[in-house]
């Protein structure tokens, strides 16, 4: 094979500069070394994108980048933590300069905005794959956790959801649409803004939320399993983008009403469920309204179990199928 | 595709007993959450193992998977920390429940064994690979870093050096050797013993480890790199196994000295490179003759730079290979 040196990608791409104190050793020794601050608990998540399943093959390599720090910071969003450090394994079919700079460009500007330095990392030969492992910190305590919705609690979502499934299916079926409908679609599928700043906050208020990677149907679901409760949720409350909306209503897209299957099901919206007392939802209305972020009650925590979507008669609407199936589980 | 519940691999597979104290949350949520103890450092790495390239495709999952901690051990080690937790992103070709089972009943007893408890995971669809991000602990001021060493350090290497080198010829070979050289090299590639209690205790007299798992030259090389020094080694210093003496003294495996080249350079070897001042060495050879290690001095750092290698009449030996050349960059 061909010499080491030209394999050394980590440390030739991606060493940062050391700007956080936490960080002891970063990059370049058998471990990084980190000093956590004292009595703050720490969030881990780790996930793998594969090209192909969890992104089309033509994604531009910053749309890549940008989208595996984004997965993870969304998780770290969903428990409250605020962000601290990320390693990172990244498996290439080969050596491309011009795709690892525009990788490694984007990676870099990415985990400094949201101030995660990477630590660590590993290249190997193989399909494109990016496996991170994102960590951060949060005080016992202030967790959020699927486990805690009780019954009789209200149920929000952040943004609008769908979109970014109806990006990917644009892509893939090279529909004609107008430019806004495709820019805001595109945007949310390559570039999901993960709630970091308003979950922080909310954790103080909120004890139970999860982020939607699978669609909202699989996982409210979640917590559901998690929190032995049921939810009753409507149709004509979620959240959904004027351009969506535009595109369903629009006689040349085949139909005149939301596809509420995509909507519940597509997958890919990085936005936040969350559940909590009717009596402590004032405060995070006002702290989503304090923040410029659309949130939308969508329905209730009930005591026995499972989903039930209720359509605008109150009628049962049935999903024929609850996720986005991209053999993929995050633990 | 499938049903999402087939794919909940890392809940079905692989959601371990919470045994740490310090694991606030295992597997299962968007996070795992940890409270590591008041005023340790942490220590992580991540490697990620291709089948193909750095294991043969037809080694049992069972080694495979007990690979894939032991070789995040070996950086601990090499650290000198205490193993704690470790997250597993596991990519699949398909869902095959015999390989899966065998897999993770091995991961968990490795695991286990170590007292690193899982945490985390992510399954994706691909060609086979594995990464695992190791996460240790230890006192502030007690690692061993590569860029420790100094001129006058006397170079020791922990056991036998060149056997998975070996052990990987005669796999790919097929040649016909006798059982115990074929046992000694198969069980030092699929199941090397990270040096964890040995490298613990040795970090109390030693700043400066690596682990060797691109072949003594390149990984002493690193030492030399970040250290900015120099090293004379002896190759009648290396430690080599008898069995690996055996193979190369024997006329039909085509010559009648040990082959340098495999030994210096062959990789995989996960023994521990320290380099230490002479006066504390005699507390660093005492303390491996308690845990019964072998423990060798091979050389000395000097004060210029390269890395020197003499054969037994004390002239250079020259390498034209600095390591094992397979796609990958620890980082």
């Amino acid at each position: 094979m061909a010499d080491k040196a030209e394999f050394d990608l980590i440390k030739e791409y991606f060493t940062p500069e050391n700007w956080r104190k936490d960080v002891v050793l970063g990059v370049g020794d058998d471990c990084a070394l980190l000093a956590p601050p004292t009595g703050q608990q720490l969030a881990l998540t780790v996930d793998t994108l594969v090209a192909g399943i969890h992104f089309p093959v033509e994604t531009s390599p910053a749309d890549i980048a940008y989208k595996s720090i984004a997965v993870g910071l969304s998780d770290l969003a969903a428990m409250g933590a605020e962000p601290a450090w990320l390693t990172l394994a990244l498996t290439l079919p080969d050596i491309n300069s011009d795709w690892l700079q525009s990788f490694s460009k984007s990676f870099a500007k990415t985990s400094k905005d949201y101030d995660l330095q990477l630590i660590g990392g590993d290249t190997t030969q193989g399909p494109l794959a990016i496996t991170v492992q994102a960590m951060g910190l949060l005080e016992p305590g202030l967790s959020m956790q699927r486990g805690n919705a009780k019954p009789g609690d209200l149920i929000y979502v952040t943004g609008s959801l769908g979109d970014a499934a109806l990006g990917l299916k644009l892509l893939l079926s090279n529909t004609s649409v107008d430019q806004e409908i495709l820019d805001l679609c595109l945007s949310k599928l390559n570039r999901p803004v993960p709630r970091i700043n308003f979950a922080r906050a909310a954790a103080k208020h909120c004890s139970c939320a999860i982020d939607i990677s699978d669609g909202l149907a699989a996982d409210l679901g979640h917590i559901l399993d998690a929190s032995q409760c049921s939810a009753e949720i409507y149709l004509d409350k979620l959240p959904v983008s004027r351009q969506l909306e535009k595109y369903y209503t629009n006689p040349d897209h085949g139909k005149l009403e939301v596809d509420w299957k995509l909507v519940l099901a597509g997958g890919d919206d990085y936005e936040l469920c969350m559940t909590l007392p009717e009596e402590q939802s004032a405060a995070l209305v006002s702290l989503a309204e304090s923040m410029a972020l659309s949130l939308t009650r969508i329905g209730r925590v009930g005591s026995t179990n499972g989903l039930q979507i209720l359509d605008e008669n109150r009628q049962p609407f049935i999903l024929d199928k609850s996720g986005y199936e991209h053999f993929d589980n995050n633990g």
